[in-house]
């Protein structure tokens, strides 16, 4: 385990060469991991770490070389790699997405989508969710409003918001008759606004289950009434697929594919797990939304996408989800876990809801449950205390509150055991403090606070942007994520 | 070298699953690569071809390996890797150049330099050259006439789009007096006109050598009485080095660099060549840029920019740069390679302008060399002949009539001897047929014409777009690239 340098030169290198707008995990005391394997990673000391939040990781080192060896270059020559992935690809797809794009990011991925949507009928608006986030580029930043409410950047004209369908703290909830047509009225709704003002929709845009939004998962139904009003306005149904694609949910290969076989998206994105680590991201349409971007005469090259490398390594992962039965753990191991975690919402009344199916699972805590208020210091509070007991988790959502869990996918049953028994432990403690300390006794200290702008709290385990002023919590209540051991004390942990 | 599907089954595969607008080299005839090794690739018979175009190989295998085994993982953990790399590439540019953020593709660099001098000042308007190709992204197509100008796209109004400072066949030439200052003074005038319409000037884009649009050599003092007005406009410079840097000129590492040390831009992109295939590239710029940017409170996260395992490519990569002296071996070959086309030139009527420097050369082909009418066809027929020899050339440029140069930095002064007398033996033939025979002889023939507008001409070895539509040879004569067969005949090859 040989280190280039000392962990704290390390920080004063990245300090010095590396964009301060990057942040790492944990700013107040981030980890230096030098090594992993599976779902553990370890640090320079050789401490061990269990990982349910990094859903890139897949065994595919071999697979890499081998070709590295051979060849690699880019996709203006033939070569066997690229059509056999795109063909593998394909099968894993309903029949009429058959049409492959290779790139090296979900947000390259993304960015095409849209080129490939306004090509199609040269319609130009876009329907988004809100709290979605779509990638880091300009044109998805556009779309993103995880990233546009939280800059300077204002909403442009024609991007159009529509509420996301939550339905544990959304506009229409479980109590609701039929939330799925109530949130797709919305977009109806925004359609005919549109219209209305001389727009024309050129495609609806939404990950198959919002993840930086806070694990939200749509009701049965939904993207099916979307995608007939979206079609009949002309525009088209993109599914983002980058982070909850390939087999997380475990039933289905897809997520969206849980709605049902009469749903079929127009366009699909994927990346982020597709190349275990590779920079590899694909986008799949229709036979006749790929001519109909031909037919501009403008070509797509892309210098990396597709190469023999990234070819052989997106195979080696289709045959590791197949071969090792990924899929079928995701869902021993996620109904397991999510059994468990269930189990803990019944004891601590932090926990509001636990939603998730596979290995995509949210647990929102709220400081009450009756109007389910977001606790969001809290959820900073925890992660950074299961940092502590070597777990990594990340906090989310709009108001940050929700644990987001993405493992890699061969997580275990020990794996959730060992993570729940950690939350069991914390959230006891937390909840002990809270509910026998005032408000005042823990107090919100200064030099915590003062660190605010730059750092605490500004680290966010996400893909986007958080920044505190821009967040303040509903009512803080002096859990100070970069303080935690000085608070651990008070909390008598 | 085993293959998983016959050529034609590999075409097949092609058309069903890949985007029709992804083009192949030679698309009459493509090639099938199943192995490479330095500046040679073997297509599935064993057959050798003599690469001078692919500007990304180098041999790090080994690094890339090595790291693989141990740990690939996001920036958001401290990681040595991505710190010593920072390091080692800052030590290439400027002092002030000395903030990294690490992307996966030129293009996602250049869109977030375009963030970047956007948060700048607040600033929106973005000057670029003609003929310009910056990306593949929405964002990118907006600033490049390579692009744009043959899509259905149109010009947007934050864009100004001054001359190519082309002295061979631009508005001023060889034969000015200071066209250097005359270039500049036309995007002088464009922030005039821009601030007189209460527009804000953000950037300045340009590569440091214009390679799609026609290996363009920018003349001595341009860039820096260029980079005098836009910043004293608000605006900065940015250097797209993701073609033509990492010692490709030979003298020096980025080829910005040749303009001086009075000369340093703000913010200079890289990709390509930077991991020898690997998907990575990255934005340097200043620490006060930097610091903008962060402030905007948004934050940057790119899931594997600057990734362990891409580090240690990317460290592979400069390590065998310095190693194998391959700058000392681009300025010799290069000036080999530069003196045998002089010596074509003076033989050769068709060969207008040899003009490059280090390993990135272009060989100007015209039909008249007073008028300096582009030979685009005879281009294009010397390409495809130049590949039944095994040499793997490019034509590009605006009138698809300049040879493009840019192989492996690996190239040696046998492969240049080589290419040259395949490229005599080629113009020779081509010249004597031209000067026999009358236009009406080598007639348009009809098959010909009718693959046009899909296949015939369209596949391009650049990064863009060319739709043969858009793109009249001045005077056609009948040359046809995907003929050549045919063509060749009644050239008495």
């Amino acid at each position: 385990m040989c280190e280039l340098y000392s962990k704290p030169d390390t920080l004063a290198l990245r300090r010095k060469h590396i964009g301060p707008s990057c942040k790492v995990f944990f700013a107040a005391d981030p980890i230096k991991i030098v090594r992993a394997q599976r779902q553990y990673m370890f640090d320079e000391t050789g401490e061990q770490y269990l990982d349910c939040i990094n859903n890139v990781a897949h065994d595919v080192v071999k697979a890499a070389l081998k070709q590295m060896e051979l060849l690699n270059t880019n996709s203006r020559f033939l070569h066997d790699n690229i059509v056999e992935y795109a063909r593998r690809l394909a099968a894993t797809l309903p029949e009429k997405l058959s049409v492959c794009y290779f790139t090296n990011s979900g947000s390259e991925a993304n960015d095409l989508a849209l080129r490939l949507a306004r090509q199609f009928r040269g319609h130009q608006d876009v329907i988004t969710l809100d709290h979605a986030y779509h990638g880091h580029l300009s044109s998805l930043i556009e779309i993103s409003p995880y990233k546009f409410r939280k800059g300077k950047d204002v909403k442009k004209a024609f991007v159009h918001v529509a509420p996301t369908p939550d339905t544990y703290r959304g506009k229409y909830r479980e109590d609701h008759a039929d939330p799925a047509s109530a949130y797709a009225e919305e977009v109806k709704e925004i359609i005919e606004e549109a219209h209305n003002s001389g727009r024309k929709i050129a495609a609806f845009i939404a990950e198959s289950m919002q993840s930086c939004g806070g694990q939200i998962i749509p009701p049965a139904g939904y993207f099916q009434k979307v995608a007939e009003y979206v079609h009949r306005a002309g525009g088209v149904f993109i599914a983002d697929e980058v982070q909850v694609g390939f087999g997380r949910v475990g039933k289905h290969f897809w997520s969206f594919q849980m709605h049902g076989e009469d749903f079929v998206p127009d366009i699909v994105t994927m990346g982020k797990p597709m190349g275990n680590g590779h920079p590899m991201a694909c986008v799949v349409t229709t036979k006749e939304i790929a001519e109909a971007f031909s037919s501009s005469g403008m070509e797509y090259f892309n210098t990396y996408g597709g190469n023999p490398v990234s070819s052989a390594v997106g195979l080696a992962v289709l045959n590791i989800i197949e071969n090792e039965d990924l899929q079928g753990n995701a869902t021993r191991v996620g109904d397991y876990l999510t059994e468990l975690l269930n189990k803990q919402k019944a004891k601590h009344t932090l926990i509001g809801d636990i939603r998730g199916i596979g290995l995509f699972i949210g647990i929102d805590l709220v400081k009450d449950r009756q109007k389910r208020t977001p606790a969001t210091d809290e959820a900073q509070h925890v992660i950074y205390k299961m940092k502590e007991k070597r777990v990594l988790l990340s906090a989310d959502g709009p108001h940050r509150n929700v644990l987001k869990i993405k493992p890699p996918m061969c997580f275990t049953e020990e794996d959730a055991k060992f993570m729940v028994d950690k939350l069991d432990e914390i959230l006891t403690v937390l909840e002990e403090a809270i509910g026998v300390q005032s408000e005042s006794m823990i107090s919100e200290d200064a030099p915590c606070r003062a660190k605010l702008p730059n750092e605490a709290h500004s680290e966010q385990l996400g893909d986007g942007t958080l920044d505190p002023r821009e967040n303040p919590s509903p009512k803080r209540n002096g859990l100070c994520t970069d303080k935690h051991s000085l608070l651990s004390k008070r909390l008598k942990t």
